[in-house]
This record gives C-alpha cells, structure tokens and sequence, in this order.
C-alpha cells in the first residue's frame, strides 16, 4: 500500500477503509447512471474526529473528495471523481437529540430523512421536507441539495427547515452554522452552506425544525380534459389566497403509467389529474376545503373526488408516487428532467413541451410539483436505438433553456451537480459565476471538496479518459 | 480640491457632490445617536452606472464608503467611517415595475418600505415586512438588515421576500442573485445578501414580493395579572397549531407609557398585554378566531377584548407602535435593545431581566415579538445622572449575555454595526468569525464597504480620535 494511503490506514480500520475494486464499485456511480468514475478509496468514519483528520489528510495530498449518503443524486452529485476519496457517512447515523418542546431533532449526517419522522411521531411531531427518496436519502444529502418534495409548497425546501449544522470545513476547521432561534445574525451562512451540494463542507450535526403532524387532510383529485384547464386551475387555487399543503399535476402519459403500474383508481380518460392536498388543524381545514370546492368547481374539472378516509388519501398518493418509476412499464428507458417556471408560466411552459416533443419525436410524461412551478418532464426513449439517448438529451436541454428563458431554474430539487453544470451559464453571467467560484475558494481554496460539480469549467479532471492524478503524478497512488 | 475629490466631480455635479461640513452634518450621524464620525465627502447618485463609477474610484484610491438610505439603523449600520465616502441613495428612489398577476414589484434602493404597499394597494397586494421605521427606511436599508416587524411572525422577515437583486460588487462586477422562481439553483446567494449590513454591495435593483391582502383581521387584545401568563399563552397559542399574523407583548411600564401618550384604552392594571391578530381569508380567519378564542380562554387571561371593527383595531395597534417612543414620557432618556431567544424560554428571559434590573437600580419596560422571541427591552436613565449611562449599558450587555446563554442571538432586526460587534465572540467561534471574514474578502478583497461594522475585531481606523485616513497620508486628503 502507498505511503499516503498508509496513513488513512492509520486512522481506519481495515473494514472501514475500502480499496479492493470490488468494494470500490457500489461508489463509482449514484443515482444518475450516465457517469462512472473510480475514486482511489472509499472511507467509513463514525465519528467527527475522523471526518477531521480524513479532510486534514485529502488537504494534506490534495486529494478531492465527495461526501455520500445512500447516492440517491439524480444530478450526479454523489459521484468521485477518478483517484478522488469518497467519505461515506452512512455510519454517522444517530440521533442525537430530539426535543418535543423545543420541536427539534439533531442528527448525524447518515440519519434517514423519514427515520426523522418516525422517531418524532410519539410527539406528534414530524419532519416536512419530502422527497421522494425520503425512505433511503440521508438528512446530510438532503443539506447539500436543499431537498424539496410534493409537500414542500406550503412549508418550504430543506432549507426552510434546517436550523443549524455543525460543519467541517474544507479547511478542517469545525464551524456552527444557523441557531435554533427564529432571527438569525447577519447573513444567511446556513443557506450559503444548504444547497452547496458539498462544496463547502461536511455537515456533522444538524439541527431539524420538526412541525406538528397535521390533525386533518383533505385530498382533492380533479380530472381536466387538458393540461392547460388544470394548470390554471393551480393559478386560481393560488389567487384564492388557499395555500395547499401539496398540488400536483400528472399528465395523460403519467395517468396510464401510475394506473398500469398500481391500478390507484384514477380516471383514465382524464388528460390531466390534479391533486390538491390542505393540511392542519380540523376547524381550518374544514373552513379552507369548502372554499377550494368552490375553487375547483369553477376550474372546468369535469370530475372531482375527495377521498373519505386515510385509504382513499394512501391511494390517491401511491399513484403519483409511482409515476416515476411506472413510465418504466412504458419505455425501455427515461430520463428525469427537472426545472422550474414561474407558476404564471406553467401553462405556456407545458405548450412548449409538447410541441418539443413532437418536433424530436419522444414522448415525455409531465408529472410536476404545480403549485412550486416545478417540472418533472420524463423523457422517454430506447437506448436501443441508435442516436435516442442523445435525441432524449437534446430535448432535456432545451426544456432547461425553455424554463430560464422563462425566467425559471434549471433545477427545482435535484442539484446542478455533475449533469447540469453545463447549462450554468444559461442562468448565471460570468460576474455571477466569478463571485460563486471566489466564495467558494474562500472557503476550500484548494477546490477539493466535491470537485468537479456545479461549476460549468470544472477544475476537476475529465472523468474519461482518465487523467492523471496528482497522488499519481507523485508516484504515490495506490494501484491494484 | 484635491486631486482625488476632484474625480469624483467628473462623475458627480456639484449639487451631487457634498463636501462642504454644513453638508456633512446630517450624514455623520444615524439613529444610534451614541456616534458620531465626519465623512470625506458624501454623493448622491442616481443611476446604476453612477454607483458603479463611485465604487470604482473607492477601489482606486482605497477609500471606505457606506451606502445610506434614510439612517435609520439603530445598529449605527449607517455611520460613516472618519474619512470615508457616504454614498446617499435618497435620489434612486424609482418604482421600476410593478407585477399584480406575477405578484413582485421591482424598485430601486431608495423606495420607501410603506411606499411599496401603497403602490400595491390598488391590485390588493401589499408588501409584508413592517418594521416600525416603514414610514421613512427604505427598501435598501431594509434588505442590508433583514429587517423585521410586528407582522413578519406569520410570513417572515425581509430575507423571505426578496426575490432578487441586482448588486454591485466592491469589485466593481454587477451581479443577480436570486430569481422569480421559487426554487433556487445551489446556495442561497441572494441569502449571503440579505442582512450583510453593507458588507458585499449595494444593490440597484430589488425584486420584492407581494402578497394578497388579507381579507379580514380578528385583532385580540388579552390582560393578564403576570408576564409569566401572557407568556405562556405565547407559548400555548403556537402549541395549538395557530399561526397568526403578529403577537405582541407589552408589559405594566410599556403599557403605562403608550397609554399616557395615545390613550389606547389599554386595561391599566394589566401587569401584561398581548396583542394576537389572525389574518387571512374570512373563513379561514373566522375558524381560527374559534380556536383562538378557546386558547385565549383557558390561558388565565382576565380581560379579553376584540376589536369589533377597523377603528378598534387601529387603536390596539397605536398604543403599541407608541410604545416606543411613549417611554420617553417616563424617563429622561432610554436605550433599546433587541435580542433574541427560543420562544419557549420567553418566560426564563423575562424574570431574568427583571431581576438584572433590579440588580442594576434601572427600570426596563418590555415590548416585543413574542410569536418571534424578540425582545425589546427599553432600558430606561437619566443621562444626567453621573454614571448611568454606562449602568444602562452595562445592563443592555447583560440582557445580550443572558440572549445567547439561552440559545438566542444579539440581534432580531436591528443588527450588528457598530453597537454590537463586540459582542460576536460571544455568540460566534473564532473559526466562525474567520470564516465570516474569509467570505467577506472573496467578495471585498479591501474590506471598503462598510467598513468598520458587524466584525469584533474592526478593519476600520477607530472613530475617534481621528486616525490618519489612507488618502490624507498620501496627501491627497481633502480639508477645509
């Protein structure tokens, strides 16, 4: 074994040091399946001291490194890069606290976003942020990509919900971010730290504003004979002055995959579903649900149900659910796009897919986050055939550069990470993009943590071919 | 005029360009009325690319500046360093666009906070964040604290609703942070912005949102026999799942003073007042106020009025925007503080403050956010008095202390600036501070902009006695 990673030995244990490619592989790839890469070793620290002297030793070597939970990015975000180390963090996952009172819970980074949830339902109490991969995503990931969901409308993205973490810096100094009070001092350096999908830091402890778990919902499912009805129908539940726990909109592709996949009961003649969710105490949601009936009454929906009980509630939501995964039943492959209009743009946004859609000749199913003006277009094709994927990318790219050129994001949830960073100066200038790179060497002035994410001229080496790498340049890199 | 001065008469017309002392006089000072110190010169741009070249010739010859609305702050985050430029932004004070469907409004620095509303009111919209100085500070200003109000409990403070902002640099670079959409790409940026107190730029261009006004309030005003109750009602109205717009507690001095100055018709034996107000639309509100009046009930309050009507309301909400200044009326002079601390040690914070008065010999009238766990203690002396002023401060500096050892913060809304950075080591590390001025220099490598404020251990000449200024040593300074 090299001298250098001799000394990461000196801090691990062989079982938590992992070198053999074998053991490399569950690491060289994350939820996003385009991209591989080989990192030089994956680390298991359990404590805080260890995430310091892991970080004193990269910056020692100048070594880049990626911190990882379960690797459910879907923008590459958990991804090494090739000779780079990954620290895995599932083992730091206590619960360190939770306090009913003060409704908070902190926990190490490797903690489980529902596990949240689940520790504080004896209070009744639970955890906001939502999203999907909420039963395997861990509290430090959902950090670094400020995590949103199907609830997240009223209540907010994991930002709104974190109050403070403990952070080693790249730097290796230990910092205290946010505070559990409600008005903070100066700047916001908890959400300059939330969203920076790991290239300011590893969150070591982190403290979770827990709200209490709503007494009623009132579950909505309305079917529209066009996507545009139910989108304005989103635009007047808003201007009612309602503000819904969730509103989701699938459209008729996303109908027959959920159907198919969980049979959930859904109206399949509907060209568009939109379920509305309210939430909280029973005297306002009984108050609120007869001012959305109206609402909804008047919107064109030409059947609308409310589900009577927690079953009918589970059903309705299973659907939506498994669109994902259920586009799966009608295409070999799919891409999962994400970005975001102004919710006065969804109607005009949805217009435009469709007609790139038939221009590139690939489905897309639209299932989104309406009321966050936060699209989900999946794209269908086959890898099969030849020049589809790239076609299928194409097409992701311009529904991106359609929802800047609205004045949205080209990313509601799922990070810029390794897939998007190309598509940054579609959204930022080159003044933005020189005062984000200038902070963000403030704070790691060897660009090591996270390298090669984010950033549209990445100073990380290509993934592939595989380029040098400086361990290697000096002739200390370990190699099989 | 000296060579440097004269420059900036190339940008500036002389009516523009104020250096004469007579000019200087209303700019050497702010609402912390403690300091005082002589700017170089002070301008009053009216375009963007005025500031830009000001800020330009600030680089070149390494002069400190601040920008400036109303003075306001009572922070001192205003003040002029000795020598340095006062950047007035009095003059860009345009409405650039106002949205009614996308529901933003887009003005420059110098925009009067209320001003926005009332160019709102005609569409029913308004802009949330009502700091008591709305009628006078400007937007700017408010975006450089984060500047809270009564009302900012339900939907927040400054930070979460400003959208964007285009801002020039130290550097000289404009940049946007933020966007219209309501999810973000990476780091919260414009977060960084927001409450820097000066220290990363001047913005030019806000975009602010604007939300539906409610269509009803249901104002309650509750007495009770001790602080300790109305705090614990704080306590028990959050627990129960309301969310109103404002809760208010003042307690027998604060109450004694705004009724001798506006005769609200506050209960004068009550040893503590709290105001709730709901708001939102009528049913909503109308179930709500149900529930409140249930909580209210069973909190031991021993009066209980509601406003019946807008007057009734208007005059609950008088005597309590009084208070302030009504204090006056009791005592010579007063100092107020503002500190933060979990909601649910209100009741802790409350008794001890009471007994550092007693300790100290000093009467302190309480006003505050109680929803927020802002405090507002009004420390009250006779600055005629040999020495008690100093009490006076020696006990604002204890209430801080007391702040932060319950796990709440130096400053609500008022900010750091002069007043308070001394007291940052108490509440940050020294691996916090040197981050906080690591990212400071990415973003201002000279430390120019606002120098002097927020940091413990100050980059900025000491006020007084006059230190040489950088452009004096250089002979180049300009003097009567």
């Amino acid at each position: 074994m090299n001298p250098a990673l001799s000394e990461l030995g000196r801090i691990y244990p062989p079982e938590r040091l992992l070198v053999q490619p074998g053991q490399l592989v569950p690491y060289e790839s994350d939820a996003l399946t385009a991209f591989r890469a080989r990192p030089l070793a994956v680390v298991l620290p359990e404590t805080t001291d260890e995430v310091v002297q892991t970080i004193g030793w990269c910056a020692r070597h100048k070594v880049p490194y990626v911190a990882r939970g379960s690797g459910t990015s879907l923008s590459g975000g958990s991804l090494p890069v090739e000779g780079g180390l990954v620290i895995g963090l599932n083992r730091m996952n206590k619960l360190l606290r939770l306090d009913p009172a003060e409704r908070v819970a902190v926990v190490q980074p490797g903690f489980i976003n529902l596990e949240v949830s689940n520790a504080a339902a004896p209070y009744g109490l639970y955890y906001a942020p939502d999203p999907s991969s909420q039963p395997v995503s861990t509290i430090g990931g959902n950090l670094a990509f400020n995590s949103g969901g199907a609830h997240c409308l009223k209540y907010g993205m994991t930002s709104n919900h974190v109050l403070g973490a403990k952070v080693v810096l790249p730097t290796g100094e230990i910092v205290e971010l946010g505070s559990q009070s409600l008005e903070g001092v100066g700047p916001d350096w908890l959400g300059l730290f939330v969203g920076s999908e790991g290239l300011m830091g590893i969150a070591v402890e982190v403290t979770l504003r827990l709200l209490p778990k709503p007494e009623k919902y009132h579950t909505v499912l309305a079917a529209y004979d066009s996507l545009e009805k139910a989108g304005n129908a989103v635009a007047a539940v808003v201007a009612s002055g309602l503000l819904p726990g969730a509103m989701e909109i699938m459209d008729h592709l996303a109908i027959e995959a959920a159907e198919a996949a969980v049979k959930a009961g859904y109206p399949m003649d509907a060209r568009a579903l939109l379920i509305v969710e309210l939430e909280g105490e029973a005297p306002e949601v009984e108050a609120e649900a007869r001012h959305l009936g109206d609402v909804i009454a008047a919107s064109g929906a030409y059947e609308v149900r409310v589900a009577r009980d927690a079953d009918e509630r589970a059903k309705i939501w299973k659907g939506r659910k498994a669109a994902f995964s259920a586009v799966g039943r009608l295409s070999p492959d799919y891409l999962v796009q994400d970005g975001v209009v102004p919710r006065s743009k969804l109607g005009q946004a949805l217009l435009e897919i469709e007609r790139l859609s038939q221009q590139y000749g690939l489905r897309v199913a639209n299932v989104f986050h309406a009321g966050d003006g936060n699209l989900h277009p999946l794209i269908l094709y086959d890898g099969k055939v030849k020049g589809q994927l790239e076609q299928a990318e194409a097409l992701a790219g311009e529904i991106l550069k359609l929802c800047v050129s609205l004045g949205g994001s080209i990313t509601g949830e799922h990070g810029v990470g390794m897939e998007k960073k190309a598509y940054m100066p579609a959204m930022f200038s080159q003044a933005d993009l020189a005062l984000m790179r200038r902070i963000r060497r403030a704070v790691d002035p060897d660009e090591l943590a996270n390298r090669g994410k984010m950033f549209p001229h990445s100073e990380a080496p290509a993934l592939t071919p595989h380029g040098p790498h400086p361990l290697e340049k000096a002739g200390v890199i370990w190699r099989e």
